[in-house]
């Protein structure tokens, strides 16, 4: 049995993604967009849209009511967003929402009406599970191998450094250790910023050259050995992984849950 | 405060580097030997080792009843490795065992007499944690991403391949993830053995050079991504972190537990 | 002084990624396109070009009589390309042609032509200078580190294993060195293929995987050391770089040069 | 047919290695040390040396007239290498001599003998051929990848950053590119030194581990692309490789050279 989808925002960058994505998984099923423009006509009829014989809506309300769906997917801009997911789970529909601009006293509201009526949903201000997985085992490893630096390497188009990843993964990895110096303790730069950003010990090294898209090496030291988690990003298909591992997990759900890391166990 | 310990196997390739690495602990405190040379000696007369005041016993029971220990190191071999953690699990001292030569009934035995006296015992294999953390995050992350190859590299004197912790890693990852052809379905090898050996769909690599030591990756794809986890392993000092890493989990243990895996959580 | 361009095939993939680089890289001026359509419109009045006001032409002899040019940039399709370069050549225009498609008999009818008026021609099958670096460096390598293996790493819709480049730079590298049996004489597969593809004693190795693009590593060893040499190809963009080099290069050529490899020293 | 080598400083670290390495090596053979100790023996009844009959002395003349040799091999200590070496030339036995330590002086006096009396000889400040190779692979590949970063990594008990070899190869590269300003020119770090060290728009970055050994990558980025020179060094044995080649090399020189990188062509 397929799981059956309703999206929202299939001519946006990462809605048009998923369009793709879900017509090719034979466990998923499109059955309608919500879109502003193009109402009443079908998908297929759309220039530049894939060739699915589904109705396109501009009211969520209507399209909630006249069609049957397990999961709405919701990936427009966060000021309709955050309507077209309440009315979703009003409508019991359960709801995936990829967006970090949601207020918290919006995210709270979603969270009581979730909660209540015991439908599930995942808001997820990104979707890189890679990432992810890639700051857990780092947070983890930290605790066997306290010595750890960050190499991160993005296109030279990147404005600020370090990537904003980085600094994240370095804070998860200070829970699970005591702050500490690493290095000798004589150590001296000959040039500075040889040595990297510091940020309570650990070392963040940021690279940044044309050819390059996303990616980023967390390595540990140990007596004797390292042990290396790398995370490449290629392109925006790697947001896909995680919407499609959203859509699963939204099934088993019956309340609201902030962040893919919190779904991630 | 710190630990005090009782090394047996000093003159070993572990012990050796057991010796050094707990002198070298400001939390660990050596406190005797036991070995079946230099019977009654100080270890510092003893050509070639450490120069530290303590006694050398060639009796275990001598030992557990004469000097005040918190954790019996076993390093020696099996065969009298045996009965000297016997003897200091009756004397309720906490013992890590390093072996992979006791059977299963000298196994049991050994848990019952933990158990009933409530003395924590770790017996390991072997100490690589940096190899178990590599497996371990191996099969959460292919829970993820459900296409994953295996590279491991080593030096050229290596008579088997794969390597045993590939094959190993392989079934954990099997364990998280169903059985699924890789690659392409029309794939082809234009030259034998291209795309590695295949286990339930899972492809290992063994590369085996001059100048390499002890290598693994494993990677595993997902749209727009990939994830690696590798482990390099530089020389035998690699398998101090993982004994370091049981001194202390032994000492919150009050059973015997089987394998390092079982004891990193 | 900018080098003036005139580029066949503005339409096409490495010709419309080609207008983008010209355009953005202040060395480089665009002064021309040839195309079968949009004869006499400026290319700023195409949809879908970007917004420069140069003409294009369908007759190449046309444009190169009406147009100063230093270099005519070939990306269309062999069946008209030759023609094209003919001409150009006779014009005494220097010429850049991307194309594995030519016959013997028209690359020697070229070189002539090329010779003959001293104009300068590189005819390049492939601009992956990425590529041809990571082939001569690994050749000349191995005549100091006899022990090489090759992975090579593509995504998961490639049919043949190994991949051509592979191949092509194992048999680069047995130019520079003698045949040899690798690894330990007695070594021993417990499963079949694990020691991937055997050419002449150089293993190759083919990672097939979702999300992967195209990358190579050659992997040499010698006693206590490895050099490896990676190349990651991420890209169309990536022949831009030797497109550009190209463009350069035979500025100072008089005669016909064929392949990248010969004008890469 | 053999080389015959006569190796002095047979008890000195690379001495012990060198010894070990020519009597495996089926293409060289031993026939006598210089030691200051030991004259008089053979080297199978010291202590700890391989079991090899051949003769000791402690003056190097009545060791070059009484055994026939091809290469005399210096790995002692400068202050007595120098005359050896200009014993050994004098005796027209070509030399090879791995010391930093000679002055300028020494090096043009010893020039002087070899190239008038047409004796090969080689002084090698250092023997990591692989470090040489990855830095004339850079400096080449830069000529087509303006942009390059360099990342080395260390054991955390290493004092200075950046390394030696890394600044080196830094410089080298200068030598084939103009200076250049690299990243976004609007880059910004929100962390000091998250971009490395910069030495006329190179990036250099230092990480510093327990487990490491000596390894640095240098990667050049472009247009979709990045090409990535590594070099790993394990132990002291990596300078066996460069020692062997030059020994081989040696033989056809009929003059003095300065510099594993001007024998390597």
């Amino acid at each position: 049995m397929t799981i059956k989808v309703i999206i929202s925002g299939p001519r946006g960058r990462m809605g048009r993604e998923a369009l793709d994505m879900i017509i090719n998984d034979k466990d998923l099923e499109l059955v309608a967009c919500i879109d502003r423009m193009n109402d009443g006509k079908r998908l297929s009829d759309v220039e530049g849209m894939p060739n699915v014989n589904v109705p396109i809506f501009v009211e969520p309300n209507q399209c909630f009511q006249s069609v049957s769906a397990d999961i709405f997917l919701e990936l427009s801009i966060p000021e309709v967003g955050f309507d077209h997911t309440k009315l979703a789970l009003m409508s019991k529909i359960k709801s995936v929402v990829g967006t970090s601009g949601f207020t918290s006293e919006q995210i709270d509201l979603l969270t009581n009406i979730a909660n209540e009526n015991k439908v599930g949903c995942i808001i997820a201000p990104n979707f890189a599970i890679g990432a992810v997985l890639m700051m857990q085992f780092a947070k983890k490893a930290a605790t066997y191998f306290s010595d750890v630096e960050i190499i991160e390497k993005h296109h030279d188009q990147k404005l600020d450094a370090p990537s904003g990843t980085a600094v994240k993964t370095a804070k998860m990895i200070q829970e699970s250790r005591q702050a500490k110096r690493q290095g000798h303790p004589n150590e001296k730069e000959t040039m500075d910023g040889a040595r990297g950003a510091d940020t309570e010990g650990i070392r963040i090294h940021s690279v940044r050259l044309p050819g390059l898209v996303a990616h980023q090496e967390v390595i540990l030291g140990g007596l004797g050995q390292t042990l290396t988690i790398t995370h490449d990003s290629y392109n925006r298909k790697s947001f896909m992984t995680g919407i499609k591992y959203a859509l699963g997990k939204v099934m088993q759900l019956e309340k609201l849950v902030y962040g893919m890391e919190n779904v991630m166990d």
